[in-house]
């Protein structure tokens, strides 16, 4: 029977995670929760999704724009067997206790702390420790980047030291009016950034330190890594591992991919939904190798790489499919590519 | 019998361009014209396109990726009945020479002066001055914008003066890593603009007066209208010509479409190909009419918008299908809407 997912915050993670399971045939979308009319959630309803009011819906724009409500954020609860909470910051933390009051289970997001579900995912790295879970939380969009690939290196060639630059876009394209920075760059002066030891929720035993920075631009972000291995390793050996390692592709400047814009406009051309991409690229000629000194560079496609992570995650807490069939699963439907061209 | 199409170009447009014709039923797509090896004509070959190689083509890099090659551009422009030409500004008139040789019909886009073909071309302005010619002329996204709009006023409610503002993304996401500017913006000296001539090549008869602005932004063009109309006007007047109006839509902020971040977000909810936009948002709050002067915003879908035009504007030279029908099949092929949400 097909697991019963409802989705609470239909931001820019929240409407991808809700197509991604309406593309799933072992789930089925129970609906979403909206707050109020604006364009988002027009679409939403062409798109066949059942709309459910938030405890502070503006109920009377509802009414305004003839959107048919189904019932309330309580009633989704109950409907659904599983609940993928992809509100802003904080405000998933605080509907918990809603889940909890009905018994029903639910995947956060990594704007919410590790500590709220005691238990982090990533398909690759992590997929078991969620299995039977009543919570858990899908690491955050450079998290993931980071799972993918240094959590890879680790795993099959054993990481001493990995050191990486995180250099993201300020804010995503549908708010860029309203939250930009312009002409300058925010280092987050906090280091490491919260980015290490969320990697090591995921990647265990993980020396990690991270710094971040905020530019100006909005498509995605851009990652360096300087990585100390355990042993000197070739660099046929670092490629073998990433061209792999699921969800991560090679992209190279020989190719004409040389920036963001380029990764941009060639996700664009593959026909999905939005231009969207869940596969961290790689560029291959950034991988450098020098006894047991390797780096590479990788974008981070924030929008929607962890997509993907989220349909395993439900799998993984409803122990519906183990790791590699659940992977498998979830790329098929999404088209998931190894090589991107 | 389908009328055999060849496209010469590549880029923005070209690409664009191809999968339309792919989409024509009533056309097949010969193929496009490669200079070299990059990730656009690897993904053209897994569209299925056959590719034919450039005068100046690098036929090392074909055969160094595998990549097959059909024949020359001039075997290409021998296959077709009609070459649409979307080279860069100026390459496409230096191949008119050779389409004259072989006595083919062609369609230029806006980079190119109107003395080229003699004869320019928007569909709902002007469909039937181009047809049977052996050459045309598609308007430039701009200018196409101006016609669907102002043109637009101008043929249902008179315009005495047209004033008119256009704020243009610099330089489109693809080649946004060479061709930016950073934090300025950059005027256009020369007023009019080329875009007041060129309106009056698909607009006859038309006062207006154009300046132009780069920003740096990559996305789409945004402009504004100040309008002198014959008489006075109502605004219920000018809502109806411009909902009436083929490929413009009306947008607005009480949706939370507040940007031209906004309208590339929710383009991209619209599960097209790339995010494409081919009609021409207007911001409904933004039509303010005071007797009879007549204001407006509007964004032109740089990328796009000049799509649907390309494929009437085949159909008129080869004088296959009238105007209407012809502007209603290629809107249906293309999923032009009325309302985008």
């Amino acid at each position: 029977m097909a697991i019963k997912v409802g989705v609470v915050g239909y931001g820019t993670i929240g409407k991808r995670v809700a197509d991604a399971i309406a593309k799933q045939d072992d789930m089925s979308l129970v609906g979403i929760v909206a707050r109020g009319y604006d364009w988002r959630y027009a679409m939403a309803v062409r798109r066949g999704y059942s709309l459910y009011a938030a405890e502070s819906a503006r109920m009377e724009e509802f009414e305004e724009y003839g959107i048919a409500v189904k019932g309330s954020f309580e009633d989704l609860i109950q409907e659904s067997d599983v609940i993928v909470d992809c509100s802003p910051k904080k405000v998933g933390a605080s509907h918990k206790p809603f889940y909890e009051k009905y018994g029903k289970k639910a995947v956060f997001e990594g704007g919410e702390k590790h500590e709220l579900t005691g238990v982090s995912f990533n398909s690759s790295r992590n997929f078991e420790e969620s299995w039977g879970k009543q919570f858990t939380r899908v690491v955050s969009c450079n998290t993931t980047g980071i799972a993918r690939t240094v959590g890879a290196l680790h795993e099959k060639l054993g990481v001493k030291k990995a050191r990486v630059v995180l250099i993201r876009r300020h804010t995503d394209p549908w708010e860029s009016h309203k939250k930009g920075v312009i002409n300058t760059v925010v280092p987050v002066l906090k280091v490491p950034s919260h980015h290490a030891e969320d990697s090591k929720t995921v990647v265990k035993d993980l020396d990690i330190n991270t710094i971040a920075f905020s530019t100006p631009h909005n498509m995605m972000h851009i990652n360096a890594a300087f990585l100390e291995m355990k042993s000197n390793v070739e660099k046929k050996d670092v490629l073998s591992v990433l061209e792999e390692e699921n969800r991560v592709v090679f992209v190279s400047g020989k190719d004409k991919v040389e920036a963001l814009n380029s990764v941009f406009a060639l996700a664009r051309d593959l026909d999905r939904s939005r231009g969207d991409l869940y596969e961290v690229p790689v560029w291959e000629e950034s991988i450098s190798v020098n006894g047991n000194e390797v780096s590479l560079i990788w974008a981070t496609p924030n929008e929607a790489n962890v997509i993907p992570e989220n349909i395993d995650a439900i799998r993984a807490i409803t122990q519906s499919l183990p790791k590699h069939k659940s992977i498998e699963k979830t790329d098929n439907s999404l088209g998931i590519l190894k090589k991107l061209y």
